[in-house]
């Protein structure tokens, strides 16, 4: 690949900053977990960079973009590579700039930490707990993996969506300083409505160097899960939960059997494979009111608690959380590679309703994983079910009864932002990549409006981006 | 009065604990704000309790209650006074136990706060500040004045209720302790479910001698006012701030023109008399996306900020919550004694059609205030709209077009928990006090259902307690 950009003379323009060529070592940092799709597997197992440079500060950032500028070559950014959709995979090849090195927590306040990009949210955490009992609002399930400058450019939400809804909703990340890629690359702060120039825009329109996000107490969560006959009721108990505005919880999900029993493992001895689940994070002193209302609530049974465990049980159990999200997804396709997964919105008011109804459509073809966030002020759930993936065919086919029956789709087999997300074009994240990165270097091949801004979304068809096609 | 009861007996016997017997002292502490209704006015005024015994302790109420049972003398608890509907007021004379002075902080947690009943808010929050920057999820507008043992058995919510909800949702009290009123006393702690037996009941079974309350981050709140043409675009603004789940405010209320400009005299300069006001607390680091979010919508008018006041105009202002709750109404009647009020719930998902409805059909007899809660997960409004008061008979007509019109009223004209609640015997409520009060000495005439078990709630007549009518 490398005949196609003049790395040779990048690398030796890029003195003092650290820069890996070996092709293997390259390929190993050009990759995510695009492999959750068979549909991304099949598309992007050959991609790779040509070179990984590894910037440890806004000053290296700034001269490797310049430099890059200079010489006409692709950047695609990259925090950890914990992404789902080959988000940070650099499709026209060219630099991978691994922010992974750029880590420090640079600031520490009451209710808000400073960070540079490639600071991993567990680190962050731990930081902020030591200094002043507080933690991050919202972290994805790779909490000890993802980086936050990765989280904030590809992630949606996570654990502690059930309290402050998604990563883009207003406050829920303060501010962002963003290198753009020009000739002279600037150095912008955005704050306000001017964050989603940036946010979820999956680096194609600025490197993230910066950022200031809010903090929330960090208090001593418990991990409970309750057990049900039905999914259904697991469904209406999770609801009702997460509209207890006083009953402070973390993470709150649905796993319906016979997945907890059959894939996780470690938990497997309190999971009856019958029982549909419903996984919480509940703060200790909200433990008693969160059982007592759980004990109201027809057919619940308690399963599992931590904070009783003996210390020989506790060993070696992840956290709730790491059973939730794409975890729950890993976990199962780990264990059998023939399940994939959607995402799925179950809009406020009919979800409990439109859960039920989809899921008795499909019965085991695909099994109910639901997560509970707050969404426009009000209580609903989005959905990462499984699914015993057949073909690619079946996958849209089961995805056009979804979006018929009122359940959009996240189209998690797709490496583009508009077929991933609102199937639309973003015109501000357009507007921001025009001047931000005028020759298009940035992360290529991943916004359409940029790339062929004719394209019809209604098409039906995948997009393909040419760079790729090419290579 | 005192011929009913040996009070002379009493004192001796508690000797050692401060008790009063002058009766214009006596009869001060036996009032609270009841005189906010005419109505209330006129069947209280003269209700006087015969003594206040004031216990410094848990050993001291227990000794006070003790007493008061052997010589059958009941027993009125009273925090500060600053309750609307005289509910602190002894019907049936006999005892005010003042808790005023039984007011320590004891403990201070992550996340949690222990303290006696008689503790002032806003001295708890001093407390709970200084140790660890933490402050209590909710409090009345009454901060300055309210004791949190009086909040507790007769409060509802307030400040903080557009993130917590109110006050008697699971998780936000952890604990109470009683001390029932029998020949021995009992000390009881209570969590749970258990808390609705004695939250909001008046202190009518049972006195709380402790109080558990979950504390959240003390931020610096700033104080924002936005204006508005019509009361309709100020509602609309405010349910959809509210609804932003990631901009964290602690108080939300809409005030309809030309209330604000009348009566809210030391921030008039600021406060146009044609504008509907929206005020609102929010956090210092969530000002920028809150003030974005207001700059994009249709009408807004940035009236008011606190935080970039010059010290010589900030100096005498009160802080926003108190125009708020029932300060609004406070500020309005104490310049216009014919003003009243009403409380009113605008049920999820019609709150703003409802309010924009009911408000063009009363015009000025009935300025718009509303409260913006979560309730029952979902963001709604309470009303505390001013009433320009004519007639005891038009009241109830204006009432009773609101229940028609769908928005259930409290009715904070009447002194009983059914009438000012939900109009039916609280079952939970009624069952412990013949438990903790066998002989119905505490907070005589409160509790219908315990007076007239056969009370017929649809009768549309008011109760009338007979130990008042005696008296
Ligand atoms: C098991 C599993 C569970 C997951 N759970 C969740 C979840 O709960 N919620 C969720 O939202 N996601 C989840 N994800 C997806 C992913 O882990 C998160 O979004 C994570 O935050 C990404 O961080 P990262 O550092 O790995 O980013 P990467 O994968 O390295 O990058 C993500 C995107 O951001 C861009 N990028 C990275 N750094 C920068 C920067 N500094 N400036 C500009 N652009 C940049 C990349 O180019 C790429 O487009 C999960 C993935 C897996 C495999
Ligand atoms: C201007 C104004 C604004 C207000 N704003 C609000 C508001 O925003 N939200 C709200 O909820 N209320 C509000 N109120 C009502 C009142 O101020 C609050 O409910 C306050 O918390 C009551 O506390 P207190 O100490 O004054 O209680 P009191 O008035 O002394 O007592 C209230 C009730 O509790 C009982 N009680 C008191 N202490 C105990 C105890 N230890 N054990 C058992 N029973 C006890 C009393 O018998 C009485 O029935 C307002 C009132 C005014 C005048």
């Amino acid at each position: 690949m490398s005949a196609r950009y003049d790395i040779d003379g990048l690398v030796s323009r890029l003195d003092g900053i650290k820069t890996e060529t070996n092709p293997a070592l390259v390929k190993q940092k050009s990759r995510d977990f695009y492999w959750y799709s068979p549909t991304l597997k099949r598309q992007l197992d050959e991609v790779s960079g040509d070179v990984v440079v590894s910037p440890k500060s806004r000053d290296e950032v700034v001269r490797t973009l310049e430099v890059a500028f200079a010489l006409g070559i692709p950047v695609t950014p990259r925090g950890t590579g914990t992404g789902n959709y080959g988000q940070a995979m650099p499709l026209s090849g060219g630099i991978v700039l691994d922010l992974s090195l750029f880590n420090a927590v640079t600031e520490i306040h009451h209710g808000r930490v400073v960070a540079e990009p490639g600071a991993v949210v567990a680190a962050m955490d731990k930081t902020t707990r030591a200094d002043s009992r507080q933690e991050i609002r919202l972290h994805p399930s790779t909490y000890h993996t993802a980086s936050i400058g990765g989280f904030i450019a590809g992630g949606s939400g996570g654990v502690g969506s059930i309290r402050w809804g998604g990563l883009r909703d207003a406050g829920n990340i303060i501010s962002l300083e963003v290198v753009t890629m020009e000739a002279s690359p600037r150095v912008l702060t955005l704050t306000g409505d001017d964050l989603h120039k940036v946010s979820h825009a999956y680096g194609t329109n600025g490197i993230i160097t910066k950022v200031e996000m809010p903090l929330t107490p960090a208090y001593a969560w418990v991990d409970v899960i309750h057990g049900f006959d039905t999914l259904r009721e697991a469904t209406e108990f999770a609801n009702s939960a997460g509209e207890q505005d006083g009953l402070l919880l973390k993470e709150l999900a649905v796993v319906a059997a016979p997945v907890p029993h059959d894939h996780f493992k470690r938990h497997r001895k309190y999971l009856p494979r019958e029982k549909h689940l419903v996984l919480a994070m509940v703060a200790d002193f909200a433990l008693t009111p969160y059982l007592a209302f759980a004990a109201r609530h027809r057919g619940s049974e308690l399963l599992f608690r931590n904070d009783t465990l003996a210390p020989e049980d506790a060993k070696g159990l992840p956290p709730v959380f790491e059973l939730a999200w794409n975890h729950t997804t890993l976990r199962a396709l780990r264990d059998d590679p023939t399940i994939t997964y959607l995402q799925v919105l179950y809009p406020f008011p009919n979800q409990v309703e439109l859960v039920t109804r989809i899921h008795e459509r499909f019965g085991d073809e695909l099994p109910a994983h639901l997560e509970f966030v707050k969404f426009d002020g009000k209580v609903t759930c989005f959905g990462l079910p499984l699914v015993r993936f057949t073909s690619e065919e079946r996958l849209d086919e089961i995805m056009a009864i979804h979006e018929e029956m009122g359940a959009p789709i996240f189209n998690p087999h797709r490496y583009t932002l508009e077929e991933g997300g609102m199937k639309q074009t973003d015109e501000v994240q357009l507007a921001f990549k025009r001047e931000a990165d005028p020759q298009g270097l940035l992360n290529p091949g991943k916004m359409i409006a940029w790339e062929d801004p004719s394209y019809d979304y209604r098409s039906g068809k995948t997009f393909l981006f040419r760079g790729l096609a090419e290579a």
